[in-house]
């Protein structure tokens, strides 16, 4: 609680999980200037003023090709002193969205490869990172079990005085 | 996905809810520089390299006295063009902390009053802001059908090549 103005000590990242529910399969990028050739959900840092929907939604068009939309907030991760990011911690978003087309027009400047993989074969190659791995696992959960078990829904309320409007992500109530 | 180096773009603030399982009820705090008497949980901006749950276990300490244990992440907020945050956007992540000890010694500086209320008041009264309202209702809702239904709990994960390890949280995953 230090009374001092608040400062920006985060570097926040919003990655997209794009799930086609027809056949099981979710939108998956390689970085073309990554050593690894792990298969990774498209993503990217977050602008000024953006929310975590919106974030996830354009970067999944400009890596991909693909238009989505927001449907909910599945993980938080943070991580400190990430490399290039000057000293700052890390949050990165992972969301669920919904393809509202499919065929995908890769940027080659950032990805080498670009594919629809079902989310049982995600969950199982070691071609992957651990986080991309545990989240395809979650997602897999999902869609057998139903949304509702793995999602963190998005509701707009009023800030106190302000006329503001806060996004705050929780998992769902019972109606009241 | 611009590939700019990262840059820190928000603030983020940790709000820690201490409930006392054996009675129902949670820390709350009034804040003695708001003309509003709301009650809300006790919490503050992050340091620099400060995991989430660390934020929220001191800032609860620093302002009620009260020592507790990190347990689960709540929920997500996120605001843009926060006051006094210099342009940054804020997010604030809401967790759910367990008492170590139970009297209150709060910070006189910040703090106006301090108490333990029960949950079922503090979802009810008109006396508290419209998010710690809302995340009342939630912990209303775990107490009654089990903490399983709202915690996302915190898992540690390696990341790639670098060493580092990752703070993940997310819904419950039955076991693999």
């Amino acid at each position: 609680a230090s009374r001092l103005p608040g400062y920006a000590s985060h570097q926040v990242g919003v990655a997209g999980a794009v799930v086609d529910e027809s056949n099981g399969k979710v939108l998956v990028v390689q970085d073309k200037n990554k050593t690894l050739n792990a298969w990774k959900f498209p993503g990217g840092l977050s602008e000024l003023g953006e929310n975590i929907g919106a974030t996830a939604v354009r970067e999944v068009q400009e890596e991909t090709g693909v238009c989505s939309e927001f449907l909910s907030l599945l993980s938080v991760r943070q991580q400190h002193d990430q490399p290039g990011a000057f000293g700052a911690s890390d949050l990165y978003l992972i969301c669920r969205l919904r393809p509202l087309t499919y065929s995908i027009d890769f940027c080659t400047e950032e990805c080498l490869r670009c594919d629809w993989l079902p989310l049982a074969e995600l969950a199982r190659t070691e071609e992957t990172t651990p986080i991309t791995s545990r989240v395809a696992r979650l997602l897999l959960h999902g869609l057998e079990r139903g949304w509702g078990a793995v999602d963190l829904p998005m509701e707009t309320l009023p800030a106190v005085h302000s006329g503001r409007f806060y996004q705050l992500y929780h998992r769902g109530l019972p109606l009241a």
